[in-house]
């Protein structure tokens, strides 16, 4: 597929159908992420393919639960409305874990230490972009505390899980966002 | 040109010709990376477009001694190697400008309220892949403190100047980091 093509056709997908993603494809998936820059080629990135439905169900009561509390906090009725049990459904919940050892040289800077997300937000990406070239849904989901996710996963204190990428076949069409212009967001200098 | 041809050939360049880009071209760049996701579509990015040689020449000199620095603090060799001259010859200096307002839910949760850096550093990638796609070389710039950045590009405190990215036309051919496999760096659950 055409990059500009993928980049603008790509959505988030909020609903999967049950076909499982072959071991190729997955690691097709993965190797596009691997190609992401990262500070001093560090590749602070690793992977987790969960497709067990154990843990995705331990992951949608963490969402579920994290959700009331979170509309609790901001009030923000979206928030109370949205459904998260493709979570269940979706084929493959991909954890990607950063390492936050591998942030290269701004853990010097003062507020610095987050390049090592930085880079594993542009693997994300690559694999975002893939996943729609192969005809698949993708979702970056981030409604879960780290330390709960660590637990149900069984990670190391230490690692950092950034985000779950929900990644299966789509069901139906997903809801097109629009963008605001560039020229609105954009001062020359 | 192909996304995993993209993917895969995109490399930092830190040589450039001093060749300007078109308004069109930059407007092209940056309109990739306005197609990112975003939590809750937010769209907490904004860019700078950095081609006047003052700004350059100030850049190049918070980088300057912002390596001194972080080379005495590490002791990490490449630092002090590290030439930064580019800074004064690359024709485009991108700062990418995120909006800590914007982050959406995750600002509630414990380690939470980076999620809209996470977004820029998408809009990046968009970014990066593009500008390979034009023939453009491009690096994803971080050795400066934020604070600097803030006053020499006049960003107000509670904006972000997540990165900096250099975008020309390479000259000559830059260096090929490897990756690791994917095998590697992935556990199945």
């Amino acid at each position: 597929m055409d990059l500009q093509t993928a980049i603008r056709e790509r959505r988030s997908c909020r609903k999967y159908l049950p076909d499982p993603l072959s071991r190729e494809t997955i690691e097709e998936l993965l190797e596009a992420g691997t190609w992401a820059p990262s500070p001093a080629n560090n590749q602070p990135w690793e992977f987790m393919v969960v497709t067990n439905g154990e843990f995705k169900e331990k992951i949608f009561a963490e969402a579920e639960a994290r959700k009331s509390i979170l509309f609790e906090k901001s009030g923000w009725k979206w928030l109370n409305r949205y459904e998260v049990g493709f979570l269940k459904e979706v084929p493959v919940i991909l954890a990607v874990i950063g390492d936050p050892k591998k942030t290269g040289a701004d853990m010097f800077l003062k507020d610095g230490g987050q390049a090592y997300q930085h880079a594993c937000a542009a693997a994300i990406q690559n694999i975002l972009l893939t996943a729609h070239s192969l005809g698949l849904g993708s979702l970056w989901f981030t409604l879960f505390e780290k330390d709960a996710i660590r637990e149900i996963l069984g990670l190391e204190a230490e690692k950092d899980p950034v985000a779950l990428i929900c990644l299966g076949k789509p069901d139906g069409e997903p809801f097109q966002t629009p963008r605001k212009g560039v020229q609105e967001k954009t001062t020359y200098r």
